[in-house]
């Protein structure tokens, strides 16, 4: 079954975008497929308002329950069993096992937010999950989307070269991954640590996982302390 | 003066994507400037070759430091006063705190890696200072450097509509932003709180505030938690 991505957008030339190449753009098609909704469409009035000012004041415009709603009840009509998720610093962290929980189901609706931000009615009213990429602001939720699509993407099956490559890496240990080296064997005067030129595929591996382990204890002191509780 | 960015990249093509768009689109070329280096150019062999198995074994390829060594020094020759970013899973988490020294600094140097990432040795020798946009693996870094550039060039003066629309926002404060509303007064039997449509603007901006507090301390204990610390 192929991963089905819908977006809601008011920037649907941004999609598929980054996506439409590499690895990904290969995939789209056949381990998955991608729909954008223009929110603007979903307007009934002359103008076709997606937003409208803050109730209570303050700056910046608020896109509209109502039109929103209607966006959402084409591109996901009642029985659709994806997820609906509503990009949003602040939404719940992104993780790496949220992505492998998302790459294991039927796909994703996307509304991404403009401006600031939805009316919080709908939030309730359509299920939406609001997801956080990171702690920063963007100045939409196209590149948010772009994201959490690319790092879902990957993981979809045939999509990696290399199956394994998906299983050493940052995070999928709990850990920051180990520092790699290749050829040449010295460059600007420094060289490839010894232990990695040994043939010695024990200690390698030893090596590996204790600079793992160190760059994650002086790195993300938050991760290290989550390894122990199961988290 | 034009916060000026340099991107290096084997997919030169997905820049400025989304970002050639909107508020980040329109301030290209007045704001901030970008251009792009195709690592691939680099190379000096008859392949073009940029990548190597790696040291000690495993899954992929590694980006080869004598290649992106050379590709760096061109698009930041010695002297250049701007940072210069790896954007990686393991590196410094992105917070909105480091964007905005970012958007007060001359611009960036932004490496994205592909395959397992980039030599060791290569980070140390041109002080890379790397970066991550959060706790998830991208097929590449180039997602996250547009990520990174929009987080920073909406900041960038001239770029926002609103200057007010920077201060109130989810981190600004060390708190995620409170629920906003806007007309219809009444959706799908839903109504907008009554104190947001009272005039009152000094309880508007009571309430606002313990929104923001509430929803920080139920969402993210982690961030919560950091307030008091002055982090």
């Amino acid at each position: 079954m192929m991963f089905h991505a819908s977006v809601l957008t008011l920037y649907p030339e941004m999609f598929p975008g980054p996506l439409g190449l590499s690895l990904a753009g290969r995939a789209l098609g056949a381990a998955w497929s991608l729909d954008t909704h223009f929110i603007r469409d979903f307007a009934t009035d002359r103008h076709r308002t997606v937003d409208d000012t803050p109730a209570g004041g303050g700056p910046g415009m608020v896109m509209k329950a109502d039109v929103v709603a209607r966006a959402i009840d084409h591109a996901s009509p009642q029985g659709d069993p994806r997820p609906r998720l509503y990009m949003s610093p602040r939404g719940k962290p992104l993780t790496q096992g949220f992505v492998r929980e998302l790459a294991a189901g039927p796909g994703a609706v996307i509304l991404c937010g403009r401006f600031e931000g939805v009316d919080e009615r709908l939030i309730a009213a359509r299920g939406l999950t609001e997801v956080s990429i990171g702690d920063y602001v963007l100045s939409g939720g196209e590149l948010a989307a772009l994201v959490l699509l690319d790092a879902v993407v990957r993981l979809l099956p045939g999509v990696m070269g290399h199956a394994e490559s998906g299983t050493e890496e940052s995070f999928e240990t709990g850990l920051l991954e180990y520092p790699h080296y290749t050829r040449p064997q010295v460059f600007e005067g420094l060289t490839i640590p010894e232990i990695l030129v040994s043939g010695d595929h024990q200690k390698i591996a030893r090596w590996r996982r204790a600079e793992a382990e160190r760059l994650t204890r002086e790195r993300r002191p938050d991760l290290w302390a989550k390894r122990g509780s199961g988290e």
